[in-house]
């Protein structure tokens, strides 16, 4: 395997793919579309674990867990639910293997252990949630119910790709129920915002906020709000999406409280979930052609002491330097590893790292010990300094929050670069085809239109923005009437 | 449903099965076997996995994820692991559903999707991970790798019971690859020790340390430790297990790497797991007549504050008193809640908390008001006591540690007091029957007689302690030379 990246500017999805392997974040495995997520990339999924399950939490939210499995009469409950997921789930037909006599030793699928009801692997949980939810409401006073499950799902997809689409993934998914229509747009817009904070102070990921229109719509929602990023490529991703499920699922599932006034009511849902996908965004919003670039609240290693020694005796004399500082890295709470490995050069070290992200190298050698200097670089902009040892800890912490920040700041320069206002369909073409990114444009509002834009373009409508405004216009497509800007991109 | 619980003595399963219901731990599901894990017990489980997370990272180990499924004819591959987990396993045979022509709306599994080759649901993950290390490990640099994985399982039971033995069920799976048999060894046995460590101080269980014998040993390993809990009924529980997996993995899947010496060989593996039937051992080794009894390191909800007031007024100003105690302990890292719910009486919350396990319970009062006093209960033993407002917190507090270690002990003395040395068969099935417990007797090595002891007494060999003092005897059943005794038990 070369040590160097294909370019972004090469090909981009070539750039993706190596990355994620160099870095050593994924691979995939030997099961067609799943991955095997490696430490350090399961590192950076349990970070932002931690920080969504704590926003969860103080949002009033428990976590609860439910089965893998779904009976196929439940799964099918829900029409547009079941229908929307049929085309790509696993299906558990048997549950045993026995000696194939054909083949001596090996196994096969014993045809008399068949399940009386098939199941299907969970591509989502309203289905198994709705149906235990039933047996948990019966009074307004147990609404609303807040739960949220860390699970894996799997949705058997053809074209996978790391992180991004694979066929099993981990997420989570919350499912409340509310007594009122108003409770329910509530909680899901609010866990709109939940995401929209979480990709911005977090993974310095700047989303549009908005709503999905009818046909990008979950199957089985009644609306589904969006948070949008925009990659470096100019194409679009969907982050995460939080859904106002109306009554469906109460009505398919039979799930009705005692109102305070004694009336029998279906309750209200909502369903949201982000997931693995979202370490796609991240490496798709901030790397580079030298590697992964992490925004230091979401990076595994946050600092990196790289000593340049010749003999134990000098190491001994920079460990001495190195150790107090760990300390004080530690003490503030931020991740730090000394790679004091004999087995590679210091400059294989630097390369190592600039590949997986670390956000800041220190480096310590002879002179710097003769000094009391270090070196510390930037991964992001690569930049260098020498400072002194005594204040380096805290001018390192400045720095991380220095290099979050910056990072935010970059990918929404680039982002806001990447709205391009049109108002023909020449125009819009010409923005899709040649510059990317978001093109905000007239609608006429018509799923047929927005199917037309499609084919002729592979633009999607990524969503109304929840800030549109009012401005008389017309369809970029047909002319007719419209009312406010929907942004169109071509998508993940 | 009953508000009180069946008595143990009455009927122990019973009692069990009602107060995981009665407790909001747990339910069964529309999937035979799965069960739903309610907030409740969940918080349960996170408490311990953050732990035992912290104790494997402390010892070396990162996180991955591997995929859910696994190619059969990779599952196969380690042919006894195979044969052990072949009767149980749930496989995935189609991945698409279609609307079934004789049924309207309805769907049914779409037979022209089906799988080239059927994927089985993991019962466990080394076939999985072993062929993923391959790719993972070429030189001793390479090792020791040391990885850990929070998933979920299937193991298709027949006999299924919450928590204890359920079809799906959460779980850590330990797997490492080692250049040397000893360190293999080593590392093993470490984690029989993490899990000993955990079991004891933070669920108050004591366990025995042991190894299995052959015929009880994970499918696939060379040797198998274990710890040994015992529960009130008499019954022994494994807790947790850790394998030293010989080279057996290494070789059916072919994981060699380069010595330091240049030379081609075979790796070393070891495997070690934990799962939720943790939360049945701690509910069946601490609970009573009255609900769940909680050991404070683990429990949800460590001190709830019930106000006893009427009207506004009263329960204002003990808020007013209450507010800084909620900040004190949390301050102090103690999970607390104040009930202040005005739809049900004090006396009902008592109730609610006694079956829910809280250890300590603070309840304040008009009187409590005039006096600057609370009355503090414990869970464990019911005692009550009158404490001055002021140094309510700190007295809570160390109230929590006593507790803690009050369970703990309460729980060895009970063990310890239930190993019973036999020397004849008579005493064997006479202790087996009618005292329950462990059974420390001699044992002639062989599995016919580990067979017919457990067909005559359905005792079986719980493990060979690890403290195990060479001694001379005869096999209780077969009078033949034994070096040391083992403990037999009847167990979950």
């Amino acid at each position: 395997m070369s040590k160097h990246l294909t370019k972004r500017a090469e090909d981009y999805s070539k750039w993706y793919n190596e990355l994620i392997v160099k870095a050593d974040l994924a691979e995939t495995s030997a099961v067609r579309g799943c991955m095997v997520i490696k430490p350090y990339g399961f590192a950076i999924w349990e970070n932002m674990q931690a920080e969504l399950d704590r926003m969860f939490k103080e949002t009033g939210h428990q976590n609860a867990y439910f089965p893998l499995f779904v009976p196929k009469s439940l799964f099918e409950a829900e029409e547009k639910n079941a229908e929307g997921f049929a085309k790509e789930c696993a299906v558990v037909t048997h549950y045993r293997l026995q000696t194939d006599p054909d083949r001596e030793g090996k196994l096969r699928v014993d045809p008399e252990a068949k399940l009386e009801e098939e199941l299907v692997v969970r591509p989502t949980s309203e289905a198994i949630i709705w149906n235990t939810y039933k047996g948990w409401i019966q009074s307004h006073r147990d609404l609303p119910l807040l739960i949220n499950q860390w699970a894996n799902v799997v949705r058997w997809e053809m074209r996978t790709r790391l992180f991004l689409r694979t066929a099993e993934f981990l997420w989570q998914e919350g499912h409340t129920a509310h007594a009122t229509k108003a409770e329910a747009l509530v909680e899901a817009k609010q866990m709109q915002e939940v995401y929209a904070t979480f990709a911005e102070n977090f993974m310095a990921m700047p989303v549009v906020r908005g709503a999905k229109s009818e046909s990008e719509r979950f199957a089985g929602a009644d609306e589904t709000y969006t948070i949008e990023a925009l990659m470096q490529d100019g194409k679009a991703l969907q982050a995460g999406t939080s859904h106002f499920l109306g009554q469906n699922f109460a009505k398919a599932f039979d799930v009705k409280y005692t109102s305070r006034e004694g009336k029998q009511e279906y309750v209200w849902a909502t369903s949201w979930g982000v997931s693995t996908r979202l370490i796609g965004g991240l490496i798709m919003t901030h790397s580079d052609d030298a590697g992964l670039v992490l925004p230091p609240k979401l990076a595994p290693i946050q600092v990196v002491i790289v000593p340049i020694y010749k003999g134990e005796e000098q190491l001994d004399a920079i460990s001495d330097k190195v150790q107090p500082m760990i300390a004080a890295f530690k003490e503030k709470g931020i991740s730090v590893k000394f790679d004091h490995r004999d087995t590679l050069r210091p400059g294989a070290k630097f390369a190592e790292y600039e590949m997986k992200g670390v956000p800041v190298r220190i480096a310590l050698g002879k002179r710097d010990l003769e000094n009391g200097t270090v070196e510390v670089a930037r991964r992001d902009t690569f930049e260098k300094q020498t400072m002194n040892q005594s204040g380096v800890v805290e001018a390192v912490a400045a720095l991380l929050d220095e290099i979050q920040e910056s990072l935010y700041n970059k990918a929404l320069t680039y982002r806001n670069d990447h709205i391009t206002e049109v108002n023909t369909f020449e125009e819009f073409k010409d923005a899709i085809e040649n510059k990317g990114g978001f093109v905000s444009a007239h609608w006429d509002g018509s799923i047929e239109t927005e199917d037309k834009i499609k084919e002729l373009t592979k633009a999607t409508i990524r969503c109304i923005p929840n800030d549109v405004k009012e401005e008389n216009g017309n369809c970029v497509l047909t002319g007719k009437p419209s009312g406010r800007r929907v942004l169109f991109a071509k998508a993940y």
